[in-house]
């Protein structure tokens, strides 16, 4: 009744499942007379010889990846979390029987379950226990407050919510504002007791992972194109966005990924993205295909960063912007030689030369990634060719922050006028939007046609950012289209603007957004940031900028404060935008 | 009309390739009525705000693989072939005129096209030309006689042939047997004439390239099950049967074993498995999705090899036993240092411990993988935990020696009893048969669906393949069903036999099969090639098995002589079986 999900009925299960159909088989599923050839749906089951059947037919879903992992990596372990160790063995056990007592509370196929929790083992557990259950993940951002997940667990229409026992208060606050409260499950290793007016029941992780039936048959999906999980937007720019994924294109997109990471079998991978985003960029999936190590932390300082990167061998890491500033940034006596080179894979801004060279220095390599919740992640990645190891120093870094080429799960990437869908010259100068098309594009907008159709317009998926191609075909994002400053009729690219006040050397955070204007329409406002123990004025960024870059582009205002971030390390721009506005009223 | 592979109507493409369609699109589709609840086919599509369109939905095709790799790795080589090469553009681009003039000669969509040539260029582009013109590739074995050339010619409807001007003559003598023969494609650097009487029309390979439209739209499946190629199985136990593989099917077996192969993005890749052979495993598209380098030799021999190594650079390269045997006991002035470790694939047969010793000693890693034509190529592999690396030497070796576990493209592989369907102890010693499920197994043997059934008995591809699991879930083939011998009420593993027999110096190549036996049933025969300047007699290999195997296992006969072997490197151990039962008969 409150479901959102209705699963297909027999159809399609009987249409994969059934052995060794007839050869006409298919006339009893599509309703078809045995004389209405009009009707036949002709393809290659009309092909003696062939069939489809359970040998040589599944639908594509990570379930699999899981129960691979269970059998050929066995013994190699899945989760490290402090003390704690898992083997793949034990984390498929684990999500069988999580699965059947989620089940055993009343999940049923479609339903939602949520999630309120920082990277630790249950966010793992319940990217496959609950596709296994036939239910549908929405994992929230812990950033949140509570006003803001009773409007996401309403939308959503979730029948359970997990949440870490450090977030039980906003989750708390949350369910009192609603009038059908999800069930609660508690994730802690305290035994936290829930508070004792609560309006709804609530369970303990660790007690229904105990008292879940190992034997359970796990609920396959019997469509791959059925979700898997909703991905609520950011909201940098608008209020966020349920934003569906398929068993098919989390599966596409989750080999993908591990792919563009360099991934080889078996590495181990420093949680530093949060898995709530994009599902963790489809790792949370991804690692279980190639029989990684997650090792989870609950939050990350540089050194915890050094020390686990040391203790654990790890190979592979990812992180916003803020996560490569804080290792850049971190004190000496946190930081340790590294065992081996560590890949650690960046994206939502391009990283300045500044940070890729004491990356570099300090043993990372870094790799740029882009992409959106839409794409289930990093849909491109600046893709790097041998030849350019013996550029110089500065080529190679602003090659570096190109956003660059598509992955192979994406069919097309593309810079492309929006009206025309003409694609852009690659000259590196002509601008146009980013749009994507192919099997990683997300399904669409939960309970939102008229944003999906918008976001679909002409067959492709417009990303809102505005971006150039260069002669050898990688894209460069300019700016977000809502971002960009129209000065005099000038286009201001605010990425460019940034990336040169990134350079000053006292700055350690910059965005740049416009400032309404009664003569030029609007003008370029800094929000800077400085690092400690530095210091210097507004003069001195403008003058730095007019000396790098033609006059117009260079910031009018410069305001120092911290930044407003989301949780996933997005600076938003909207709530700067805000202020440069009240600035302009009252000035 | 003798078109074997009807193409779907619009059915399809209506379905997946309108924009946005609304909400109740389905309904013309499906034939229902406004009013018929119970008819509808209930699924997401019921969700508000999900839509399949083309913005993220694209039926998967290796097709995909060359269209991006002209992109993002467009200036990288695609093709080595003595002094030509190509960039993925120019092969892409080829490939677009190839598949228009395969057009314009009037192939269409389901049509068959053959081929019959060794890893030559032309090979590698017919991969994608060929679906890109909507037809099916059948690659023919080049061994292949021209009767059984016109026997599968004949059962393919092939409309064209595509062949190797040094293998004219055999094409040419089987179009002869044929009423209904296909057009010739003749490919040649040289401009070879076809001979004046030819029963059909002729044209040079690289003339339709010059001749096409560079502007052709491309044909892509409408259907992502919708065949792709043809691969005649290559005959060890029976007449060849032609197993189908789909765009789906090959599209994710491609990803799976580039990534069993551990290749990063751009490996260079020597040619050593004949194309023909599970379209080179998949990885004739493979390479396309990861931007490598097909470095092709008409040829192979020891010295070629090593020259191509060091002049190119390879990184990975695959090979049936007799590849490895030919490595190691190439003379010492063919071989030279590696400019790095080459990682070497290899089936078939198990590799013995003195073939992996040289060959590490030599400077390659030697990886084991298995499956079948029916299974795409490799399914298994012999997955290597870093945690045996500190194994002794012989242990190392032995473990290299197993089939392994399943690649991520394959939903599960078991050791099954083939009656009763259920699994055999994880012990390592009670046999059953290796059995098959998942996206990456055939779509079925073209125009028999009674092997069909057979082979899917159960909702598994049987491999006809006896194996053992071991505790660790590794799988260790033991025999061929059809190859077991059976003595005195004891069943011998031939495959032991034989492994016995090869670690005997003197020994270059050994196939053990049955030879009737009027006491026992059967006994073990052994027909044993001899390394060159070694010397020794049947009672020598025989002593030398009783020393280490229980005595019934022991070969009774022991037959000096060359091998029988398909082109793919496999015994032919039914000649053999055939031999030995004249010896039993003579005797």
């Amino acid at each position: 009744m409150n479901k959102i999900f209705n699963k297909p009925r027999t159809w399609l299960l009987n249409r994969f499942h059934l052995h060794l159909l007839p050869n006409q088989w298919w006339r009893q599923y599509f309703q078809l007379s045995e004389s209405g050839d009009d009707l036949q749906p002709k393809s290659w089951r009309s092909v003696e010889g062939l069939v489809q059947c359970s040998a040589n037919y599944v639908p594509l879903t990570p379930i699999s990846f899981l129960e691979r992992a269970a059998d050929v990596y066995r013994d190699r372990t899945s989760v490290i979390y402090g003390s704690l160790k898992y083997t793949w063995e034990q984390t498929h056990r684990r999500c069988v029987k999580l699965a059947s007592a989620l089940t055993q509370l009343g999940i049923s196929p479609g339903d939602v379950v949520a999630t309120l929790a920082p990277n630790v083992p249950a966010m793992q557990e319940l990217h496959f226990a609950v596709p296994m259950a036939g239910a549908v993940l929405c994992t929230l951002n812990t950033r949140h407050d509570s006003n803001m997940l009773a409007t996401l667990l309403t939308h959503s229409q979730a029948k359970l919510l997990a949440v870490d026992h450090q977030l039980l208060d906003s989750a708390v606050a949350a369910i009192h504002l609603l009038k059908k409260p999800p069930l609660l499950v508690i994730i802690s290793d305290a035994g936290d007791r829930p508070p004792s007016d609560l309006k709804t029941n609530a369970y303990h992780y660790e007690s229904l992972v105990d008292g879940g039936v190992a034997g359970f048959s796990v609920l396959r999906p019997t469509d791959e194109w059925d979700p898997i999980s909703v991905n609520y937007t950011s909201g940098t720019t608008s209020r966020p966005k349920g934003v569906v994924y398929s068993h098919r294109g989390a599966y596409l997109n989750s080999i993908a990924t591990v792919f563009m990471h360099g991934m080889a079998a078996m590495p181990t991978y420093l949680w530093s993205v949060p898995m709530f985003h994009c599902n963790g960029w489809c790792l949370a999936w991804g690692l279980a295909a190639v029989g990684g190590t997650n090792v989870c932390l609950r939050r990350c300082d540089p050194k915890d960063i050094f020390d686990t990167i040391v203790l654990h061998k790890v190979t592979h890491m990812g992180g916003a912007p803020t996560v490569l500033n804080m290792i850049v940034n971190s004190p000496e006596d946190h930081r340790k030689p590294l065992p081996q080179r560590v890949e650690i894979m960046t994206g939502a801004a391009p990283p300045p030369p500044l940070v890729l060279s004491k990356m570099e220095e300090l043993g990372f390599r870094v790799s740029h990634l882009y992409g959106l919740t839409e794409t289930l992640g990093p849909g491109t990645s600046c893709l790097w060719k041998p030849e350019w190891d013996s550029l110089p120093t500065e080529d190679r870094f602003k090659l570096k922050t190109r956003q660059g080429v598509r992955h192979f799960g994406l069919e097309e990437v593309d810079v492309k006028d929006p009206i025309t869908m003409e694609s852009v010259e690659c000259d590196g100068k002509s601008m146009g939007e980013i749009m994507f098309r192919g099997n990683t594009v997300m399904s669409g907008y939960l309970k939102d046609p008229k944003a999906t159709a918008e976001a679909f317009t002409g067959g492709w998926f417009h990303s809102g950012d505005l971006a150039v191609k260069h002669p050898d075909g990688y894209i460069e994002v300019k700016d977000r289209s809502k971002d960009i400053i129209i000065s005099g009729g000038e286009n201001i690219s605010t990425v460019e603007v940034e990336t040169v006040i990134y350079s000053h050397p006292a700055v350690l955070e910059v965005a740049v957004v416009a400032r309404p204007d009664n003569h030029w329409g609007q003008t370029p406002c800094a929000f800077v940031k400085l690092k400690d123990g530095f210091n210097c004025d507004g003069q001195d960024i403008i003058d730095y900028c007019r000396n790098r870059l033609p006059h117009y582009m260079a910031p009018k205002t410069v305001v120092f404060e911290e930044l407003p971030r989301t949780s996933t390390g997005k600076v938003q721009k909207f709530l700067l935008r805000e202020k440069a506005k009240v600035l302009s009223s009252i000035s």
